[in-house]
């Protein structure tokens, strides 16, 4: 009979049991891959930061000191090593409106390249403070995105809002890095 | 001897093995929850289309009638139905930028809600085709990004060209669902 | 020269800005599709309640009343629904070792299906508690990953302790379908 | 009135349109984050052949080729850099039936581990071909899970199979890593 022989081998590993420590109470590791709402509101922060930072060092070391830390900020903060992003600055036009490899976004951030001539260096503008206001965020889980409204302020203290999406991407360290990022004007009706 | 005891079992699991047949040849069954870029391509060409479908449904019966397919669209393509959705349409201004409800998509497409008295209708504008031309793809899983430039032209043969980002969600029936649209006029120079 | 232009902008987009409100201080919505500790933990929970549960409805109702229960326990927790499940049962032997199908999994449960010949209902053994201790786990996302030892106690009080591998998908109505299920008794050398 | 508005917009948008080329037809770059079938395959078929070359190093080499051998496949094929690894390997027992640490599997592996006093090195008992035959197989974006048998041929052509569960991730640099890991003997009824 089936029950019988079920119940034999539950009292076989009942008795295997008795010679072995159940497993410990300690709490089990739990590895968490997905994005928190705190991790994204800190990359968040970060970037704002990043971005004064660039302001600050074009002011104190002219653009080479400024594309030094634009381009250890985009290497930390973007996923460009692992592939295109999707990068919609604020102020770029076409032909050259979407930045996915980093050297265009690098151009965009600082100028001083040639093959973006239109370029004059967006993070070279005096930026003194970013303030970020969410509308709302989906956690999605190793994938974050947010859309809100990004305020910068100038050293002249003038503000500019503009509309923004961001999504992020929690790499193999744990580190948030921007996949997508569309900034825009806020529409003005005519 | 520890190698014995494994032989021993290799033997023995073996001889149980000669009494039931291997599994199968037959290819085992793949459930793929994954984005694929051919469903990526579909679901924007699907946009397009009802697009084109809402602004003709309105020339035919009316506001009524285009609220009705707006509204189906709506339930069909956006991810509203399981949470916030991350929507920055074109022509939306502060403080209802951002339209995270359905209702405020709704509004956005079709007009008609006093609750968004700015709203005029933007799919009600005579539109008559949509081209898409994606400028990088990311495949993340269950997640699909997009971002490029979509043409919209109108019963005039006018065309008006947005940058666009849009994010996509595979649902549990394997459907794509917009979680993130960002979409904007191209900056212009003074 | 263009950082003019772009203070013109500033100031611009200041004084539109100065037209509307802010957003709103509130908190925005937050949707989070990514699985916590505390889902997994009361998913495994609900896992041995049904069991039990299982095993009482067949003493009072007879197999019917456990099959009736089963099958509504399988909808709810597996993700059979969705696609295959990774299902290899403690007491299954070739060639039925794997059930991806629900009925597979219904026949290990409850038995009585004649397909199925070496089923004699696995959830039927007068089981009146289950415990989970996890080794660890991973939490990626939308899917989560447990493994540890279930220890199953029943009438008499003899129990019996497996190894058991669980992941779980978050559904798109945030409900934890276990989509892999591995359980074994454990190995005991000769 | 709001339709003119629009228009007027078009209008404008396709002049500015018409002063720049549109986007390439080029196919733009696609990143595929997501698991295949054939990546999956491939991690098996590695897996196997892994395991064959830690045997025959062990047979020209001592445990020590053995082990560097073994220590290579496991940071390249498993997880253990980026967390805990879910992995209950098919001859261990308790307490140490788990192996969430590197250390544990390297121990399973090739033994030789004091704090593994039980381990005597499950890669050097000779195994000559490895072959997998999966029952099912789910590809959930950057995870992939399968679940089937396995069977291992030793040097004198014994054979043993086994039930096997793996789950994989694919990393930052696009290569899958075992996070899950769930091996036992066949259920042998008394």
């Amino acid at each position: 009979m089936k029950s019988k022989t079920m119940l034999a081998l539950a009292a076989v590993t009942l008795t295997a049991g008795a010679a072995w420590a159940p497993l410990a109470a300690a709490k089990p590791p739990v590895a968490n891959f997905a994005v928190t709402e705190a991790e994204v509101l800190a990359a968040q922060k970060a970037w704002g930061d990043a971005l004064v930072q660039i302001s600050k060092d074009f002011e104190s070391g002219g653009r080479a000191k400024a594309t030094a830390t634009a381009s250890a900020v985009l290497d930390a903060a973007y996923g460009y090593k692992h592939g295109p992003v999707l990068f919609k600055p604020t102020l770029t036009v076409a032909p050259q409106t979407f930045r996915h490899t980093q050297e265009g976004a690098l151009a965009y951030f600082v100028g001083g390249n040639k093959a973006f001539p239109k370029d004059d260096g967006f993070a070279l503008k005096g930026w003194r403070a970013v303030e970020v206001a969410n509308d709302a965020i989906i956690l999605e889980g190793d994938v974050a995105m947010t859309q809100g409204n990004v305020t910068l302020t100038n050293a002249k203290g003038e503000k500019t809002t503009v509309d923004k999406t961001w999504v992020y991407r929690k790499d193999d360290e744990g580190k948030l890095r921007i996949v997508v990022h569309h900034s825009s004007l806020p529409f003005s009706p005519k």
